[in-house]
């Protein structure tokens, strides 16, 4: 559970008045907001606080590349969804508007924060759309990175079809019926076959990635008070997919399959067989979503537009915050601006706070 | 001025015998340091407690990713040479002694601390061997980076030959002479011509490098006494060459050239151009020195190494100290190990101090 902080809530309804000149008075507006925490223990922002303290909270995430267009955020208000059915049904319509058939828009879906004696609706999944991954004797099927809660909602009755891509169910925990499994409709998940501009044989290692990367278990603080479930979206970086997802040891770890196809000598580091990879598998996931019509950032442009938004940061007096290690994408990175740059790593609220981990 | 610093000292004698159970008892050795620093205002390193220290300083070295071996550090006792003549001369046998025909190994001469009344000399260099930089209207020849000092040097009477790899003088400043200049004599400068493995037009691009990274311009910080020239020098690891000297657009600026080269859609980043010519540049690199007997790290194999060197410090019960913007490579960054892990970023004595800075 978490706990109403009343200072913070004071310094967001100053932030707010000062970035919105409509807003009302902040010292009214928190006299409003401490009489009604006196009566019952907590207070509600108004849509405009709610959607103004999700974008900032965008502003402020620090380990994003992706801010420059923090003002667009598409913020959902269901904070009256409280119970397992409505709460999936909102998360797959989240899907639905942010895929917006591949032009992908970046959104937000806020439920209820907890409330003194009322926890919230709590989504187990770390991201709204992950692949299944199941643990066999020497090696696993699918995302190595799902093999935990993949066993744990196996235990809860969910069967996948045992492929290396099966979406996993939404796991909703709600107070009255305790963990609840959907299953995603399928024309709710846009996907992308891979495929590669030059290399035919690319499209025969049949691998695919989801269009809408929606993480959904960053509880949001904002002006005091966290919402525990409020999943959003942004586009995919290429990168993502390309040198983490598909490749990463620890993932779908396709590195030393492309080196032998691309018949690189993969005995030898040196040759730099592992980088030539990473450049053709990330020019066969920005190839396969643009042929595809799938919104994806590369990180060149990515990064040019990173830094535009920190000189858009300094001209509104603001210092840029960001996370180095985060923001610097991993290849090639000197060769893009964001990696000339140091940046103030302090955190900021409203905010993202860290997931609470997964544990089942 | 660098003032000596007693505490400092009294910590360093300790870390001296808890790791050398041959060394003085540090209370004795303190006290005697005490004597001889009442008597003259300083006190002097015994010739281990020097090479004890500059190991130590370079195990702390937290922008560097090549501390594996720091106990091999050559160390140079060159404390008693003060006039410009004889640091000069100092500098070409390290550059010899470092360089060993090919088989590159890790060096640092230490010239004499400052003392009261006695400024020690001084090298304005920031690296033992660095290529001028000559300004024109629209470009520059050489190496940008080196613009500001050659211009400086041009104005104490040196003449450079106009190339793009012209050596720099080395610039020796002693408190009798003033600034002195000394050319390096050829046959002290190992350098090793650029071709691919593949691509027989990359020989005509006709560049090169040296074989030995000596910085010259971070003093060295031992037990309370700062040695404000002591250059040091590793071998390359690649991708300075490959990633930053040859391809950043502050210095030699060649990606687009070797991009054109390379058949490559140079107006269109999404195309990955500029990650291609990245890896084709660092081969070249890396066969060129290899072909040329030079020793040079991959940013794989270094990265190796480097968690070798993290779990022996473990296993020293030391935290492993890093910061991890400096030794994550700036090339597929995320297939290497040191991206994986976060490292304690807090600075730690012996160890080099930031460069003075270079003003003429
Ligand atoms: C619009 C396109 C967007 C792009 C291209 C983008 C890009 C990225 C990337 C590449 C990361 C690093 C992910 C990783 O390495 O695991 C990231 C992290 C993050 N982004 Fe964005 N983002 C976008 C939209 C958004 C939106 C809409 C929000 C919130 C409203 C957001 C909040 C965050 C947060 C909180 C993190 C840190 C995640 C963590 O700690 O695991 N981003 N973003
Ligand atoms: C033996 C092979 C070595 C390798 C492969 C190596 C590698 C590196 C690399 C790649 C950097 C980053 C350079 C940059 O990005 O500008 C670095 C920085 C550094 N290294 Fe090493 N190094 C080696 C030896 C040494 C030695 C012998 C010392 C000192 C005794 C040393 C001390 C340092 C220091 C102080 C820095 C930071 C430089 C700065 O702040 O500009 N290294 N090293």
């Amino acid at each position: 559970m978490h706990s109403v902080d009343l200072s913070e809530a004071e310094e967001f309804f100053r932030l707010h008045a000062a970035e919105n000149p409509h807003a009302a008075d902040p010292g009214e507006r928190f006299s409003q907001a401490l009489i009604e925490f006196g009566r019952r223990g907590s207070f509600s922002h108004t849509i405009e606080e709610l959607e103004f303290g999700a974008k900032v909270a965008w502003r402020n995430a620090n380990r994003c590349i992706g801010r420059l267009y923090w003002r667009s955020l598409v913020v959902r208000d269901r904070r009256h969804v409280r119970d397992a059915d409505g709460v999936a049904a909102e998360c797959v319509e989240h899907l639905r508007i942010a895929t917006n058939a591949g032009r992908v828009r970046a959104v937000i879906t806020l439920f209820a924060p907890d409330q003194p004696g009322r926890p919230a609706p709590r989504l187990r999944n770390t991201q709204l759309v992950r692949y299944a991954g199941y643990r066999g004797l020497r090696s696993v099927v699918g995302d190595p990175a799902q093999a935990d809660f993949t066993r744990w909602v196996e235990s809860l009755g969910w069967t996948g079809k045992g492929t290396d891509f099966d979406v996993l169910p939404l796991a909703v925990e709600t107070p009255d019926e305790g963990v609840r499994l959907f299953d995603i409709p399928d024309d709710a998940v846009l996907e992308v076959e891979l495929t590669h501009p030059e290399l035919p044989w690319f499209a025969d290692l049949e691998l695919r990635w989801h269009a809408v990367p929606a993480i959904s278990s960053m509880p949001l603080r904002i002006g005091g008070v966290t919402y525990p479930t409020a999943p959003f979206n942004g586009w995919y970086l290429g990168t993502e997919i390309g040198s983490r997802n598909l490749v990463d040891a620890d993932r779908y770890d396709k590195m030393t399959t492309v080196g032998q196809l691309l018949g690189l000598d993969v005995d030898d580091d040196r040759s730099l067989w592992k980088d030539r990879v990473l450049v053709e598998v990330n020019r066969a996931v920005l190839h396969s979503f643009d042929r595809a019509g799938v919104k994806i950032a590369d990180h060149h442009q990515e990064s040019s537009m990173f830094m535009a938004f920190a000189d858009k940061e300094r001209r509104a007096g603001r210092v840029p915050h960001a996370e180095w290690s985060w923001v610097v994408p991993p290849m090639s990175s000197s060769a893009l601006p964001v990696y000339h740059q140091y940046y103030d790593e302090s955190v900021q609220l409203p905010g993202f706070l860290p997931s609470a981990g997964w544990t089942p």
